[in-house]
């Protein structure tokens, strides 16, 4: 039977959070392999994203009540207004209820975390979250992606497509996941090379997310309470 | 003075193509590296792509007639109809010739070849499509990305990615560029390893996508004869 996954589309995501998965979980379904991936916003217009590109998703999120996985993309300012957002978050929780894979990209677990569904879990998120994301409940690891039960959470960004192609392999098996791998080319060469976490101070980023934060959440302190240890 | 590079969207692109580069030129715009990334289309609507989410540009092509740099994403059949539409190659002619870089992911290449901008030129693109891009009149290469004069191209969907960061280190250096790859936290780790290229058995997939160039071109025996060795 076709697995329904659901991406979550709001204003201002980072477009690559989404795309890099849906990419993934699209060519399974290109193949006939047992997944329909949609995507779901409150409605079908346009929305900005963190890029000059729009997007448009393919259903609203009430044609889509009860997906059988459902994926929230992550992105700066505009994902922390997001956890304000009770249309938003209503969709995400009903949506968990049921589902049997509750995914995310990047800052998209802080989305997950705030609807309650992180509690206890182990978690990542984009490396500069990786505070938040303990404030809100969960055990925040620094892995490419990590699977807690029903929950999988991806790092940053391009992390979303290594996710997807682990979770490509459970649904449709190791050779349909090479070969999505080979339909989409992913034979990664970073131009420099790894990051060189090492020698990346962590601070200054942390207090750049976390001013992200206080710029989307001024008027919700108890969000922003939520988020980030209490000054002084 | 800041860049324009214009990303061109038409009707069933693969999105993961365009919004890889996209992401990481569109990050040096956000840190106010010198560029701009702009999306073009014949007009703003949204426009289908080979997932569930449509995209819509931020500009026309008559807005954008003059970018600095071009890049133009592939696609499977929607890219081969792509060869026939002249509002398209028209635009893609115009804005090459005094473009500074003239880009492509994955059968994006076969766009420029169309347009007449890889005569004689390296070039690379999805590994299915490295024939007809040899009979497009370029020198077809097996690399991630390859740069010749102003003409730089990638391979297959997510080598846009790699191909973008090189360039971004071009454009604003590589501190610049190890910027970049940190937001997006661009250190992959494909979960099933690399592709196990020796292992791949390229004739019924480069028979596969011959077979999209059919599909999408049975009215157009010109531009197919263009692109595949005449049967018999």
């Amino acid at each position: 039977m076709t697995k329904t996954f659901a991406f979550v589309l709001y204003p201002g995501l980072t477009a690559l959070d989404l795309i890099g998965p849906l990419q993934v979980l699209g060519a399974l379904q290109d193949f006939g392999l047992g997944v329909e991936a949609v995507t779901v916003a409150a409605d079908l217009e346009p929305l900005g994203t963190d890029t000059s590109v729009r997007l448009a998703a393919s259903h609203t999120f009430a044609q889509v009540p009860r997906p059988d996985g459902l994926i929230v993309p992550g992105g700066a300012a505009p994902t922390f207004a997001a956890l304000a957002d009770e249309t938003l978050l209503g969709y995400v929780r009903t949506a968990a209820e049921t589902a049997e894979v509750v995914g995310s990209v990047c800052t998209g677990a802080l989305v997950l975390g705030a609807a309650g569904l992180l509690d206890g879990r182990r978690a990542t998120t984009h490396w500069t979250a990786l505070p938040m994301l303990e404030r809100l409940g969960a055990t925040p690891v620094s892995e490419r992606w990590v699977r807690d039960g029903r929950v999988i959470t991806a790092a940053g960004v391009s992390a979303g497509i290594d996710m997807a192609l682990a979770l490509a392999a459970e649904l449709a098996g190791q050779d349909a996941a090479r070969l999505v791998q080979l339909g989409i080319e992913y034979d990664p060469r970073p131009p420099l090379g790894p990051i060189d976490w090492p020698g990346v101070d962590r601070a200054p980023f942390e207090a750049w997310m976390a001013g992200e934060a206080g710029k989307a959440l001024a008027d919700r302190p108890d969000l922003l309470d939520r988020l980030l240890p209490q000054a002084g």
